[in-house]
C-alpha cells in the first residue's frame, strides 16, 4: 500500500510514524562500514527509533550515534534462532558491552515446532536476564511466515511470560511478512503484557501507519522509506 | 546433473561418495528432533561423513550417534556470519561442550566486504583455536554466491592462512552455489594447505562425484541423495 500521503496534509501522521521506526537499511549480511554509518546519519537526522546492525558493528554504531537519543537495536540469534541458549547469551552480552540499546533476538524455531515450550521460554527469559542488567529491553522475533494462527498465539504467550518488551512478527529473511492480520493477533493475545512489532515486508508509510493503527508500537522500515519521505517532500 | 550412475555398474563410486557426504536433511530452522534422529539413523545406516545440526541439537545428536564413528557437523555463526568473534568463538565452545566433531562457520562476510581481512583472518583463527583444544577442525563458508572469483581466491587464502581444515562454497540459505568453476579455484588456491567441500545446491550423486573430481574432499547432501540411492537400488 503505497501513495496516500503527501505532503504536507500527512505532516502530523508522518511526524507519528517516525521515532517508531527501527531502520534496517544496514541489515545485510554484506551491508559495510559505510552502510552502518550512512544508516545511522539517516536515523539521527530524521529521529527514528534506532538504528539496526549485525553484531558485529555495534561498536561502530555507537561511535557514530554519540550524542544522539536514538538507540542501536542487534540481532541475536539471527535469523534462523536454532542455536544454544548460551550461544544466544554471549553475543547479547557481547552486544551489551559494545553498546547495543536493544536487542531482537530470534525465538528458538527448532524447539517450538518441536513442542518444547519450556526450552523456547527459557531461551527467550536468559536474553531478558542478561540484558536486564543493562537495562535493556528484549524483543522476541517469531517468525511467523512459518506459524500458523494458533502457533502464533502460543509463541507470543512464551514471549510475554519471559519478560520481552516487545513480540515481532518477522526477520525479512524468512517466509511471510508482517500483516494486519498477524499484527492484530499478536495485539490481543499481548494485550498490554508488552508491545508488539512489525517487521518484514514493510514496504511504505501507509504500511507503516497501517500497522501502528492495528497495534504496532514499533515498525521496521529499510531505504525505501527513506526514498519515499525524499519523494513526497518531507523535511525534518 | 542427475541419471548416470546405476547399480550395480555404479557401485564402486558410490562407495567412493559415501563417506564424504556431510548430510545435511535436518538442517531447516525448523527441523525437530525428530529430523535430527532421523538423520542420525540415515548417517549410520550409510556411512556418511557426517550429520549436520544446528547448536540446539549437538546433544540429541550425540545420544543417537554414541558407538558411531560417522561425525557430528554444527553450523557457527549460521548464515549470515556477521556477529562477533566473541558470539562465534562462545558458540563453538559450547557446541565442542555438547558433543561436536566438526565445526562450520560462516566467515565475517560484512567485514570481507569492508576490506577488512585482518579481522576476517583473525576472526576464523579465533575459533579455530577454541576447536584445536578439542582437536577438532573447522571449515570456514566462504558464501561464493556474494563473491567475484578475486574475491574467493582472497577469502579462500585468508581461511587457508587462519588454519582451517576445508574451505566451503555455501550455507545453503544464501545466493549461489557450488559449481564445478568454484571447486576447481578453491582448489586451485588453496593447494595442500586445506580442503575443500561443496555445499549449496548439490542435489545428485553425480553433482556429488563431479565436485570429488574436481578436488572436493567432502561434498553436503540432502533427503534428496538418500532418495536417489533409493531408487537406484543401492543398499549399504
Amino acid at each position: 500500500m503505497q501513495g496516500f500521503f503527501s505532503m504536507p496534509e500527512s505532516k502530523e501522521i508522518i511526524e507519528q510514524i517516525i521515532p517508531k521506526i527501527d531502520y534496517t537499511s544496514a541489515l545485510d549480511p554484506f551491508s559495510t562500514s559505510k552502510d552502518v554509518i550512512d544508516a545511522c546519519e539517516v536515523v539521527k537526522r530524521y529521529g527514528f527509533a534506532t538504528v539496526c546492525v549485525y553484531p558485529t558493528w555495534v561498536k561502530l554504531a555507537k561511535e557514530h550515534m554519540a550524542g544522539c537519543k536514538s538507540g542501536i537495536l542487534v540481532t541475536v540469534g539471527f535469523p534462523h534462532g536454532s542455536t544454544t541458549t548460551e550461544a544466544k547469551c554471549a553475543e547479547t552480552l557481547q552486544a551489551l558491552k559494545d553498546g547495543a540499546t536493544e536487542i531482537d533476538m530470534v525465538i528458538n524455531i527448532a524447539r517450538f515446532f518441536d513442542g518444547d515450550y519450556d526450552y523456547v521460554k527459557n531461551d527467550i527469559a536468559a536474553v531478558v536476564k542478561v540484558c536486564s542488567e543493562y537495562r535493556v529491553g528484549v524483543k522476541a522475533i517469531l517468525e511467523v511466515g512459518y506459524l500458523s494462527d494458533e502457533q502464533i498465539v502460543k509463541a507470543a504467550e512464551l514471549a510475554a511470560e519471559a519478560g520481552v518488551e516487545f513480540v515481532k512478527t518477522s526477520t525479512g529473511f524468512g517466509p511471510g511478512r508482517a500483516t494486519m492480520h498477524n499484527i492484530a493477533l499478536l495485539k490481543q493475545t499481548v494485550g498490554d503484557r508488552c508491545k508488539v512489532k512489525a517487521s518484514g515486508g514493510v514496504a511504505s508509510l501507509e504500511d507503516q501507519w497501517a500497522f501502528i493503527q492495528e497495534g504496532a508500537s514499533r515498525v521496521a522500515g529499510r531505504g525505501v522509506i527513506l526514498e519515499q519521505l525524499n519523494r513526497i517532500g518531507y523535511v525534518k
